[in-house]
């Protein structure tokens, strides 16, 4: 069978690749570890950035911007964060270039007193702010996000999994109370769920990280977890409670209605360009990529199929007409984004361009639609019948008014698709190590999903000795899901009695 | 009288910064030169963002996304491009800190083996991606944009106006012909020129730049430049027309028709969070920012008058019911942004923070509107009646009704208000220096219009007569106004025919 890709999902890795290439998603650039956002794959961020945007301001957050650098000294204030971040930090050291002896070089007269960091993330920075924001309590809560580039530096990038520089959203709130700070904390964790499934069609599962695994500083962190077509995990979002730790290092006190000083409770929460990875790994087939329509940055492409002949004409008209009437539709209540695709190529190259870049729905309309009034298209998310392409006709005026619920539909069964596939590939029941290493035994590129085991939730070095354990398989700790049951296996680790499930998994 | 400003505009520089501050803008950060936005001026930045992002999208162009970080080689390429910017700049040269003897350090073994730039402009790194984009004239033309931030070392920062980080939007395209590169130079100009009036209600003039003020490795630089109330003039945006010279450099070349290769025309254009300073100087009084209606985060803000008492309740629904019919309603093209005040501050407090920060249309709502079902609003643009503030009333219905037209009509008076100061303000008919001296004499705070002249278009060293001679008085010139008369008199600095008018004032 023909493919619009040349790799199929059996070597994921290498099909990864192909699609995020293929589709014009991305590429390296000359800079090790940071990416070009091509403008497809920039359009999907954007249609992400812009409905997360809305939710993140209906829950009442304001956007702001803070500084790209922070002061070395800053990021020295929180102990456990130095530990969790400085390995990896972008550093700029001078402030200007000079020629010398022929080469442009860093100034040596202009180096700076104090490094400056380029931020992995903002806590420090932005804490520094609200010290000076926050005085009374009627301050609070604070309720800030800033859409921003953050560096941390990669040694085995992969586009938009795992970049050198990335892009993403930081929520920072402070808070009178834990109890309003930790409420926070779970519904921006709701938020994000709600977010990936209705609006990426992407399943995931939220539950508590477990110690080791906490955002440095955190007292806290929660995740969701989605899982790819290879059977993967991917940390898709996380959110953070961080106590006073961050609140005691920048000094954000507020006085209380006694007239006292306390310290605040703050936390963050971030999802980042990393989703578009967890996009295309949810839904891509082995056509290219597949994409949400509500994330689309076209969800209708129409291809008129032009032949330097006089019915062109005929044919450009009659796809300008269907082309103005689905523009004055919506669709997942914003306006209906389609495209008239006129590039000066062959149609049929354009065809399997808009599969592999994965729009939703593809027209083709040539002199023959155009005698008879029809619309004919094809539905992405169930290109093929069998190895053929499958295409429908309806008479435009029908087609225009079945175009929003098409691209519910299509939305709909792609999220259902990607929900069964989690369902059914987290297998519970394992209770020993025994059962653990048969699940996830055999090759790299086999599939293979995720347990749900029970543990006693131990800490410390006897934590350490079950993240060895599992390490030994490539395995991790995804999360402790939020629906617990009521009463537990015993611990498959300790052999003590269980007091939680957790998901185990190989993952990104 | 009471002002809510504690400095008028006599006083600019110092009211600047007034502003600034009382009006939530933004504020200075721990690191030298770098700015915290804060939610009311990121605010701003939104909206004008949006509704550019609009345009630059609706003349064919499409947001893409390019490294923080150009290695040092890139820059070094362009030479004109290195003499310009090479002194500015952040330079990465660590990938790593490290604890060494307790001190938190750039670790030496993570030294870079060649330094990274942090992007003053992207030229360079886009003319990368270009040239492996671009391979037939059917590739062509290119058109790109980016929105980003950019770090250029300043060494007397302003905030918003010059700041060693800032964000801005950054068009770079590419051309199979110079007549087509030429046209899209201009095209961005004059988009410029109609945001800035249409949208910020800022009037500017457009025109070209003279050859010692062009981008570094431009051919040519246009700009729009704006009158500030203290006469000085504001570059708020600008276009270049860069022929082959960064083709060159970075190797942009396509195949033409006959299938020989040739080099690439591109431009390059931005605006920036610079444009933010360009209102409030245009369009600020002694009471605080006045902002356009297009680009206030919250057009109509609605105060209640809350006094602890049961009547509240009642208050607070005829806000509630006056909030809700406002935000059904469309203003210049977007759902009307409305705010509901419920903060537990004073009211009067309230109304000042409002005046401060320029919402264009403040309600305040008693227990006698209520009864009367009326509603009270000061109108910010003619803010008072002598030294008294101003307010209207009209039945709520009514009132709803008229919202829209009341915000295009402030939008319009604004507009109107600054463009009689533009054009009132520049002069002409200067013919000698010593009319030049004599127009510029005066203390720095008197407030100077500018000259507009006639020159012969000197150029090389000639030219650098003429920039000495003209800084000796703290004067540059402008641009040359697109509109040209058809004869012009001699030259005021070298006597020889004139070939072009030019404007000369002083600049931020």
């Amino acid at each position: 069978m023909q493919r619009a890709l040349s790799v199929t999902r059996e070597r994921f890795a290498d099909w990864y690749q192909a699609v995020v290439r293929d589709a014009d998603m991305a590429e390296s650039s000359p800079v090790r570890g940071a990416m070009v956002i091509k403008p497809w794959g920039y359009g999907v961020w954007e249609q992400l950035q812009q409905e997360l945007d809305r939710r993140i301001k209906a829950s009442g957050h304001e956007n702001c911007y803070f500084p790209l650098f922070i002061p070395l000294s800053f990021i020295a204030k929180e102990a456990e964060h130095v530990e969790g971040f400085a390995k990896e930090m972008a550093v700029v050291t001078h402030h200007r270039l000079k020629n010398i002896d022929g080469k442009l070089q860093p100034d040596p007269a202009a180096k700076l007193e104090e490094p400056l960091v380029v931020r992995p993330t903002s806590e420090t920075i932005i804490g520094d702010a609200f010290s000076r924001w926050v005085k009374s309590h009627r301050d609070l809560p604070l309720l800030i996000n800033q859409w921003a580039n953050v560096v941390r530096w990669e040694m085995r990038p992969r586009l938009f999994l795992r970049t050198t520089e990335f892009l993403w959203q930081e929520g920072h709130t402070a808070h009178a109370s834990e109890a309003e700070a930790r409420e926070e904390t779970m519904a921006c964790l709701e938020m994000y769920r709600a977010f990936a499934e209705e609006v990426l069609a992407m399943p995931v599962i939220a539950g508590e990280k477990p110690e080791n695994e906490r955002f440095p500083g955190a007292v806290g962190t929660w995740s969701i977890e989605a899982m790819m077509q290879d059977g993967k995990a991917l940390q898709a979002g996380t959110s953070h409670f961080l106590g006073t730790h961050f609140a005691e290092a920048q000094n954000i006190r507020f006085q209380n209605d006694a007239g006292g000083m306390e310290l605040c409770h703050t936390t963050s929460w971030g999802v980042s360009t990393r989703l578009i990875g967890g996009v295309i790994m949810t839904h891509g087939d082995d056509d290219g990529l597949r994409l949400p329509p509500a994330i689309a940055p076209r969800q209708v492409v129409v291809v008129p199929m032009l032949r330097d002949k006089p019915e062109d004409a005929e044919v450009l008209a009659f796809c300008q007409k269907l082309v103005s009437s689905l523009a004055a539709l919506t669709a997942f209540g914003q306006p209906l984004r389609v495209l008239l695709d006129t590039k000066k190529i062959k149609s049929a190259e354009k065809r399997w361009n808009w599969v592999r870049r994965g729009a939703p729905v593809i027209v083709e309309i040539g002199p023959r639609d155009t005698a008879s009034g029809a619309v004919t298209y094809m539905r992405r998310d169930s290109l093929r019948d069998g190895d053929k392409v499958k295409s429908s006709a309806m008479p435009l005026e029908e087609f225009v008014g079945f175009a929003p619920s098409l691209l519910a539909d299509i939305q709909a069964t792609l999220h259902a698709e990607a929900r069964a596939r989690l369902a059914g590939n987290i297998k519970a029941g394992v209770t020993d190590w025994a059962g653990v290493e048969s699940y996830f035994a055999g090759g790299d590129d086999d599939f293979k999903g995720w347990l749900r085991v029970a543990w006693s939730k131990p800490s410390g070095t006897e934590l350490d000795a079950v993240d060895t354990k599992l390490k030994a398989l490539k395995l991790t700790i995804r999360n402790a899901p939020m629906d617990q049951p009521t009463s537990f296996a015993a611990c498959l680790f300790t052999g003590k009695p269980g007091v939680q499930e957790i998901l185990i998994g190989r993952a990104y």
